[in-house]
């Protein structure tokens, strides 16, 4: 069966550390080129899989394609992922839709498909290298270098946050698991590359009106 | 019995409605003048009512303070608040006491716990003033209404997003309930007490450093 992203086939990281002393959300580089996001049409037009697309990721697309539309909507992506031995909450799915579209239509077409497979499937590999135990959760420190193998290096404050939002597990001991770490990794990208947006000169800072600013944090709340 | 906020009684709009032309975050005025925020020694020494304080507010701090710490924790701020016929869920519980703390130690002093039951009394009387049906929810012109008595003008793409995030009726006609209406609330006011932060000119602009940003934006994520 062609699989959802869910092994630990593939490489483990595209981007590299950032160099010391970059600032926090590293070089650009570490954002993967060109965007990889849909046309400003791709709620109106599926898009198509680009040249040389893996016949698995197409044979995923079209299975979890189950009205034939030729786009995924939420409730679509939700079952095949769950389909996977991957549960995700609706707001994990709606928060991959966003961030995968950068539009709130809630479908996706075959090129953003390509991309979140992708994303997920690096993703997975990078939690199962640290998942040591294979206890299915990893702990503060282990989330660090994680996050850091994506090209994020997060300071220590913003890692305590992080984790106090994500441990889900309730344990005496903080660790996130799979779906939350998905979700850790969507907010800590989603966040890095809106601001990043604001922040064409790679100074470390970016400035927003009160417009934009409630326009990019908005979409990270609950959903 | 002394009540938590829950009635109608008190002024409906301590702040005024923000002068045409103002950036959307409107005038200094609108914040209510110096900071109600607790001591940094907070979490240390419980602070003190200030002169003055309704007999109401005090014997309401002492019945919800049930181990008499001197502080009320969330799990006791949770069941005050429910046992006056509004159920909050944690995560708004939550939110209510890191913006009534600033800071995220999850207990209240007398101090913050006045300032918190003005607020809520102020937006109880703001919701029931536009809820004219009784119908215990809001919709979205209303909702603007109601912030704007706040003092917050929210652009209509702000609004539109604050109502898909905060409808949670699932109805075919998007309407907010109360304890909604309080996160966004809380919501708007956090993030435009943040923005303003780094506004000090009110020039309508704010820059942030990434580390700031990400440390302005995570405490409001779903907790």
């Amino acid at each position: 069966m062609s699989g959802f992203p869910h092994g630990s086939s593939g490489a483990g990281n595209p981007y590299g550390r950032p160099p010391a002393g970059q600032p926090y959300y590293g070089p650009p580089s570490a954002y993967g080129g060109p965007s990889q996001y849909g046309s400003p049409f791709a709620s109106l037009v599926p898009s198509t899989f680009p040249p040389g697309t893996d016949p698995n990721v197409v044979a995923c697309f079209q299975a979890s394609d189950q009205d034939g539309s030729g786009f995924i909507d939420d409730y679509e992506l939700q079952r095949a992922l769950s389909s996977y031995n991957q549960s995700f909450s609706m707001r994990t799915v709606h928060l991959l839709m966003y961030l995968f579209t950068s539009s709130n239509t809630r479908k996706i077409g075959p090129k953003e498909f390509t991309s979140l497979f992708y994303s997920l499937q690096n993703w997975r590999n990078i939690f199962e290298r640290f998942d040591r135990d294979r206890s299915g959760k990893i702990d503060s420190s282990e989330l660090r270098e994680a996050l850091l193998s994506m090209g994020y290096a997060v300071s220590p404050v913003v890692l305590d946050l992080l984790v106090s939002k994500f441990d889900k597990t309730g344990g005496k001991n903080r660790a996130i698991e799979y779906d939350n770490f998905i979700e850790c990794c969507l907010t800590v990208k989603g966040l890095t590359e809106k601001f990043k947006e604001k922040d064409t000169s790679y100074s470390g800072s970016a400035t927003f009106s009160y417009e934009s600013f409630m326009l990019t944090v908005l979409p990270f709340l609950i959903a």
